[in-house]
């Protein structure tokens, strides 16, 4: 069957920003299949911003990207070929294929390959609302936010994957849902669309100080948790406006990936206001999977978590997609589709 | 009895640094007591840098201290008439009575006075490593940096009265203890009397890099947990040295006190390393208190538990003892004597 497997290694680490230099389109053969292993052919590959962390040599919560290797990376797709008894010819399965078209998979490693059902939502909500991303929201919101009754929660890059999520979620539970975004357009899908009672454009905002007010505008009460997945001027105009006693879960410092790092202003509002802030990584948290996933799974089914998708064409368009993931120009789950 | 009481008020609030002229002495009557009611003559007035907090304006922890009345702070002293039954004259005790020489409290209200026993050790320890420091090092490392068997744990100010509670309660439980502290002298008790594994002079060090070289070469595995007292460029060269899931209780920012926030330099760290950072006031955490209280009057009445204060003369001294606790010039707990 197929012999030749397109893919994507990095080939050299950003010095700054990344740019497309660092990518290279490179093709292997595909081996045939020892026993016990399957053949996957990839359907779609998640671009996610933790992949701008692994790109540099830096010690980070995962090991770095190795050079000249293939770009690990989640995807979803079909099984063509399987050596596992577990699996076979034509399984709609969720992997971590890497940026290439086919990867190969030990059928018995525990977690490695899921099958998947696409009865009620298609295959690439397993790598959005229904997979890595809206679990990250649900173990955030519920574990480290703990919502009370009455509370209102804020969050970072609403429109996104996790943030889309985390705000969904809040408004399901019965709290009030803050977002920021950047643009009217996605300001007004956040609202309209996904149902948060406000969101604040914070590129109409210069600093801090301006999104502070904006945030004031629209919460009388103050906020109660913050879901945060960029850092910065939000990260600054949230700790200013969080009531005592607020929690801060940290997924996410898009901004501060090409290396200079983005100070927090006033760290001493973490004592003024009794502030509990953590930082996680949802695959350590694979205790919240179960839950989050069957939460997500039914409310996904029955229409109540809506998603949206950017999606680029083809495995050359990776790169491209995702220097514009770092960057904002996303519209929700970047994805690329590659069959 | 005694007609006079002399008492300080903060009769403006400061602009930037505190100083004297913040602080006023006046004379006021000693009331007579109503029924219910408990005199106390005062022999030491505690220092504390919660104190600076209050006297701003901005909203904070506590409401701020009030313009033109009394300033509060803790006292520990005796009973030298008393209309309620639970107390006697000649009783010692501790109460919140004020930056003045006597106050009157009600014997009734909950937790307003309490009386102490000097059999094992002085009345000041109950201002210091058997009182709200104390209470506050044990809160702080118990329930917020959590250690666990093998663990390294920092903190800034180890000389004073909170610091150097936390470093030995963390040896005595069997962890590493690291302290940072200000000059030579400050640095050799925390680590031949206290018996700490180490101390780094800060004023030795110029900036956070320096400081995390020093910390590196005294912790090769790291830190796990840190007790902050300080705020700045120490909190920042922990940050970069804490482990993986490290747990940072916050429980002083004195450097900012003055009105300029201290940035935190590089908060990306709290997710790279999925870090847990909490602010806290023990006064919020009364659960703790007996716990707390019956270790460390355990550990004090057996000599376990060193401390070492720095005492001022005559209420009049108050300001400029308190001015010189905000630049680190007390060793040890401040005290001002009374009697």
């Amino acid at each position: 069957m197929t012999s030749l497997n397109r893919q994507f290694h990095l080939v050299s680490r950003p010095k700054g920003e990344a740019t497309a230099a660092n990518f290279q389109l490179l093709e292997a053969p595909v081996p045939s299949l020892a026993a016990g292993q399957v053949l996957v052919r990839h359907h779609f590959l998640s671009l996610d911003p933790y992949m701008r962390g692994r790109m540099d040599d830096a010690r980070s919560y995962a090991p770095p990207q190795p050079l000249n290797q293939v770009i690990i990376g989640g995807t979803a797709g079909e099984v063509v070929e399987s050596r596992h008894p577990s699996f076979a010819t034509g399984d709609l399965v969720v992997d971590m294929g890497g940026w290439q078209q086919f990867s190969i998979v030990e059928g018995g490693a525990k977690g490695a390959l899921r099958k998947v059902d696409t009865t009620h939502f298609p295959l690439p909500a397993y790598l959005g609302a229904v997979g890595m991303p809206g679990v990250t929201a649900w173990h955030g919101l519920t574990k480290i936010c703990q919502p009370k009754p009455g509370d209102t929660i804020a969050m970072s890059a609403a429109s996104g994957a996790v943030g889309s999520v985390v705000g969904q979620l809040a408004k399901a539970r019965g709290y009030c849902a803050l977002g920021f975004a950047g643009g009217a357009d996605k300001c007004r899908y956040v609202t309209d669309e996904l149902g948060f009672d406000a969101c604040i454009d914070y590129k109409a905002r210069g600093d801090s100080k301006s999104l502070y007010q904006a945030l004031a505008a629209v919460t009388p009460n103050g906020i109660d948790g913050h879901f945060e997945n960029v850092g910065g001027p939000i990260l600054d105009a949230a700790l200013a406006r969080i009531n005592d006693f607020g929690r801060i879960a940290v997924c996410g410092m898009i901004s501060g990936y090409n290396g200079e790092p983005i100070p927090m202003t006033h760290p001493a509002l973490i004592l003024r206001s009794r502030l509990r802030i953590e930082g996680f990584l949802v695959s350590e948290h694979m205790e919240s999977w179960p839950d989050a996933l069957t939460e997500l799974g039914g409310m996904a089914a029955t229409g109540r978590l809506k998603y949206r998708e950017s999606i680029a064409f083809g495995l050359e368009a990776a790169p491209e997609a995702f220097l514009g993931l770092l960057k904002g120009r996303n519209f929700g789950k970047q994805l690329v589709k590659l069959v």
